[in-house]
């Protein structure tokens, strides 16, 4: 179901995050399964290889986020734009997104929230802290299984800028030869 | 000093943030200044402004941005992509970045750290909560004062990938119309 994706290191998931693409999170809890559109997160860490994130409490994954203490955080391309943006605008209390959307929904392989086969990428995730999770919505996961697609190497994401505009990955530069070796 | 920057509503700074940017972290502690490359922040709420970041104990910027409890967050655009990399690749113990790399202090108006003026814009910081910083390296501050240029409405700006490569932001589509209105 995840065919032409290869696993990933999960210490290396900032190639993916550190952008700052909006991603689509993927969770289930006793039976409910759900999809929710996310801007708001950072990388934490390399190893263990921590993300940081905001779920709103009034979103209807975020219960089930909290109790399940799982999800995936898959990587949407241009090609799902339309569905990025309307997953944000429909509630998982009303719809299954991934019927309404025509998603793909496949077993995960360390946690029970499904993968979305048609992202590009999809990190599944362990609840690490919930220090901050009552005073700021504030989730930190650990990343414990990491499957991109082999093609394209850079894909183009989807950057959310507010009041409903995004921004699309542009092209690459290198500056690699300017690193100190430590710092690559 | 700011000339060419207006004040931005802080509970909108998002606009410039949840793209993922590279920033650049000024900070000022008893004579002493510096600046650090970041890419580990995210948005965390829009009132108050709150940015949550990682800072890395091992910068120079560390003790200077703990102690004082402030910085600001300045956000370059292509034209310093040398110049990030730089202040990105050596260190504040050995040598004043802003000199190194020609760039010029503006006094904030709310904090003490200076603003870079050659950036796009300038959000003046004072530490929110410092619960995670132990542990995490990870920052939480409100942004209080916001000055952005008024021109261009959407700079081109940097998004590191790891590895030495830079993101440029590409072209701006926009799906209002699908939006509902609270999300807007």
């Amino acid at each position: 179901m995840t065919e032409g994706k290869i696993d990933f290191p999960v210490a290396q998931v900032r190639r993916y995050l550190e952008p700052g693409p909006i991603v689509l999170v993927s969770s289930a809890w006793r039976g409910e399964r759900n999809i929710m559109t996310m801007g708001w997160h950072t990388v934490m860490e390399f190893t263990p290889a921590l993300i940081g994130c905001v779920i709103a409490a009034g979103n209807h994954s975020f219960e089930l986020v909290r109790r399940s203490r799982e999800c995936v955080i898959n990587l949407p391309t241009v090609a799902l734009l339309d569905a990025t943006v309307g997953i944000g605008n429909c509630s998982g209390a009303d719809v299954d997104k991934f019927e309404k959307f025509k998603l793909t929904a496949a077993p995960a392989q360390k946690v029970k929230a499904p993968l979305i086969v048609e992202c590009h990428a999809n990190f599944e995730c362990k609840l690490k802290d919930d220090a901050l999770v009552e005073r700021y919505n504030f989730f930190i996961f650990e990343v414990v299984k990491a499957h991109v697609a082999r093609r394209p190497k850079y894909p183009r994401t989807l950057h959310y800028t507010g009041d409903g505009a995004f921004m699309l990955s542009g092209k690459i530069v290198s500056r690699r030869g300017q690193f100190r070796p430590e710092m690559l």
